[in-house]
């Protein structure tokens, strides 16, 4: 059966799942394009997949055959693909040694990014705080190139992890524009077990995280340049701190 | 005098300046907020002031006073700022010995970063090829977070200027995502003189560049990851490449 209806009660769910409010709610979300598709399912969190209607695809979850028109509504991005994914929210409770904490980003290219960059710089846990923008933004998820899969991210609010933090005995990093400290001279060690706190674009970290922070670190640049992009300053920091082959 | 209709003769002309083309016929681009109008006078490329009408400014350039509903017309970014600068293009013909190329990237937010990263690691002369998106679309402008006027941009078709580096003994280094030369290996008299060329997000270089590359650089990372955002790539090379005090 071919879907061609606005009206089908799937596909009313499918659309709403453009508004974070019930992605919350029923702890779904939608992937687009076959490869991120194909990441989901080897990931174990794929639940639906939705084509359109003269589509070849094999996967062992219901097939959901939808008309052109309709997959193009439920699409959420600009170049819609032929292949779309439900995928259900994956709950991560545990934490790693070598922690990035994301408070209060608002651009989801560079939430994207900045997932991909943890995943190849050899993270192991990302800690969304509340205030940053939605990881299920369809912008966040093809940021991140199809690396969301590949590894766990937790939500918790920061004010309460930060103590936590210090219990585990893992040292708080944060970054600062001024009175840093040359991430090239941290320790093997000292990469080897720390969390990376970044903040927001325009205001980076707030004071009352930094002054729990253990160090704030910063990068060397030209002295013309108040900061770099918080993406691309992120991910020089874990470039610089991924410790293995040093 | 305050201008309040839409049907004055400069407002149309400010207004044009949002296309490419009306950019591209008159040399001249707008610039949004204080702190880049400010950037834009030290540099000596500001023409015209635009300002809300109850704007308190003093520039030694013409300043033009219009409603705050015009302003919002002529405005191009979505939090319309209070003050507009109209500037010049500035046309820069010679180049440096540490040099950035840009090929067919798409991204303004890519182009801006990655033109904020090549201030802050020192590269002294940006190349962007024909293909590439326009440097004076009002996101790339906001990307570079004021550091456009700190570098000398060259437009030039990259076909042409290859063979010319190789006259000029300026090695030419691309990226690739496998089978390159980890940037981590280049030795002080690399860092010193070079071309990087970076290609487009999702092509990369184009085949018939690659081959003329004297080195095709990598960066170290989890394999898991088949290649990081073009700016945190390019980010990450010039970050590596800057040559003082390693």
């Amino acid at each position: 059966m071919v879907i061609r209806s606005l009206e089908n009660e799937k596909v009313k769910h499918y659309k709403k799942l453009s508004q974070k409010k019930y992605r919350d709610l029923w702890d779904e979300f939608l992937i687009e394009g076959e490869r991120f598709v194909k990441e989901a399912f080897k990931e174990g969190v794929l639940k639906e997949v939705i084509v359109e209607e003269d589509m070849d695809v094999s996967f062992s979850v219901p097939i959901v055959r939808v008309s052109h028109d309709i997959l193009k509504k439920i699409s959420q991005v600009e170049t819609p693909q032929k292949i779309i994914g439900l995928c259900k929210k994956r709950k991560e409770t545990t934490i790693g040694s070598r922690i990035l904490i994301l408070d209060n980003l608002q651009n989801p290219l560079n939430v994207g990014t900045i997932i991909r960059s943890a995943v190849a710089f050899d993270i192991d846990t990302i800690v969304m705080g509340e205030d940053t923008v939605d990881l299920y933004n369809p912008k966040v998820l093809r940021g991140t190139g199809g690396m969301l899969f590949h590894i766990p991210i937790v939500f918790f609010d920061i004010k309460l992890l930060l103590p936590m933090l210090k219990d585990l005995n893992i040292p708080l990093f944060a970054t600062s524009v001024s009175n840093g400290y040359d991430v090239k001279e941290l320790t093997k060690e000292e990469k080897s077990r720390f969390a990376l706190l970044v903040g927001n674009e325009g205001n980076g970290v707030k004071n009352e995280f930094l002054e729990q922070s253990d160090k704030n670190l910063y990068i060397k640049m030209n002295e013309k340049v108040e900061s770099l992009n918080v993406a691309v300053a992120t991910s020089i920091l874990l470039y610089e701190m991924r410790d293995k082959s040093d």
